[in-house]
């Protein structure tokens, strides 16, 4: 294989492990976050890297329309979704972009859709998967991953799954979900599709989630996730806590002298207040954007380190149990 | 006097000095960078310290309305323009800001403007200046400054220079220039004005400018400048440099693997291409703003450095003449 994957411990079904790439060591359960144009918005390559993330993703059809992808060089992305590309184009595009982790071209099946539909879909992206796989120049530290499609039909995912492993890849993703489905049909898919997957590959949830989502994901054998939501909330005056969500452009942060989060050590919690974060946001300032988005991705990291710890001390349970019970309790009343 | 300044050595009329505020020491010539709304546009605080930074300008018209003075809490802001305030309630909200720095309530003198309706304007910031000098609360490390207006007019200004002379005040500002005059007229008003003013305190010449306008002024015996160029700029692909200004977003910069300024120290030119920097501003990314800010707000920091080092060894004129030939030379040929 050109992409090692080493499996280090589980706690049930989740899985503690280590993929080492071209360009460096990731240790999962890993969240990727996004760099849809070759930046993670509002972040600092290097502020992304602070924030514990040792990988990030990147979009091959973006890239390709801009800035073009033989112009590009960085570290580490890994593709999302692509249309308008032959499977052939695509994988040259991911290796132009010297892409670690390379992506089948696929079509990501809408929702919601009848059985038929999602089957032929479904058969589309396998043929597809199939091309691309020939079209991939291994390297060592390069790897290239099959997208399971099939959407929320066991039978699909089954047949999906089989014949992924027949090409053969070096990781296996599950595309096609949390595009509306809801928490419960996602977890339904994962209970049956994630233990046909094989065993010493990495497992990539594409596209999730919210903090509960990963939870449970990891929770059901999933190893690396990919999501907006950290970067897109942290534009939009939103931040991610061990309590909950909450909206900073909110008058009750107004004067409020305490941080985000006491015990989170970013850059917005250590020196900043509620009460400034919320005067940003009033103000429209870009600073804004810059402190949320680095509290997001810090504590999305945050949550990936927990996870990883809990597994490796065969504690999961208690670990999701204290989660879910903070979570609960909602943000700290007013002063 | 509530607020010291150390005169360290000169060059002609160029000064070199040293400001000790309540929150820290200001080397001068010294620039700062205008945090309009309690921040510096899409600057971490810490990057504009590792920029070499030492004090930021606050605005009280703009504070005052939003956060509300009260309310807000940050390190060594200065104040420049007001409107809609008593001279009293000014100098009130500059100390709730806890600006080391207080500056009395004038008007700027509008531009174009003859000399009747000139001197009406001073006089009437002269008054204020007498009631804020009345207003205001000295204590150590905290200073309050006049500002000397008049226009283009010497009578004027030499009169406005006397009454402020005869309140007395911890540091003279030079205001209504920079506002449309040109640069010949700005420098013909501070060769007449600059030596007036006590040579034992800092003198401020508001809202300039360009580099080679500090240039200028500094050989004209001026300390302190702050400007919202190197800033602004910053957010319109406007980079300055060495070789003179430049737009990344031009086309010729889309293929350029070279940084802005390869002797530039700065995170934009350290780690990022022309090429780089061009797409993220084609792609409207805040990363675009974070980074050119960053270079300007640097490039001006090694501007007072480099005026610095100069009166220091006595060879400001050689200085200058090199500072000049170089942004006579315009930008790097392309490849």
């Amino acid at each position: 294989m050109s992409l090692s994957f080493e499996l280090l411990g589980s706690d049930g079904l989740a899985r503690r492990g280590r993929i080492a790439t071209a360009h460096g060591t990731v240790e999962t359960p890993a969240f990727m976050p996004v760099g849809t144009a070759g930046t993670v918005k509002a972040m600092l390559p290097q502020s992304v890297a602070e924030t514990g993330a040792e990988i990030v993703l990147g979009n091959t059809f973006h890239l390709m329309l801009r800035p073009g992808a033989e112009r590009v060089a960085f570290r580490s992305p890994v593709d999302g979704t692509q249309h308008r590309l032959t499977p052939e184009r695509s994988i040259e595009i991911q290796n132009l972009l010297d892409a670690d982790i390379t992506m089948s071209f696929d079509e990501c099946t809408t929702w919601p859709v009848e059985e038929p539909a999602a089957a032929s879909s479904m058969r589309l992206s396998m043929k597809w998967a199939e091309r691309g796989k020939r079209a991939f120049a291994e390297r060592p530290g390069y790897g290239l991953f099959g997208i399971v499609q099939g959407s929320i039909f066991p039978a699909l995912r089954e047949e999906s799954v089989n014949s992924l492993t027949a090409i053969g890849f070096d990781g296996y993703a599950i595309g096609g979900l949390a595009v509306g489905e809801g928490q419960p049909l996602m977890f339904a898919t994962l209970d049956r599709t994630a233990p046909m997957l094989p065993r010493d590959r990495p497992r990539y949830l594409m596209g999730v989630g919210r903090p509960a989502d990963i939870v449970g994901a990891v929770a059901r054998g999933i190893d690396m996730f990919d999501c907006v939501m950290p970067t897109r909330a942290g534009r939009t005056a939103q931040a991610f806590t061990r309590r909950g969500e909450l909206n900073l452009r909110n008058a009750r942060h107004r004067d409020d002298p305490r941080p985000i989060d006491e015990r989170c050590a970013c850059p917005a919690c250590k020196s900043h207040s509620r009460a400034y974060l919320h005067h940003l946001i009033r103000a429209e300032e870009i600073l804004a954007s810059m402190l949320l988005t680095w509290h997001n991705l810090h504590y999305y990291q945050d949550l990936m380190r927990g996870l990883r710890g809990a597994i490796e001390s065969n504690s999961l349970g208690h670990w999701i149990a204290a989660f879910q019970g903070e979570q609960d309790l909602g943000d700290i009343p007013p002063l």
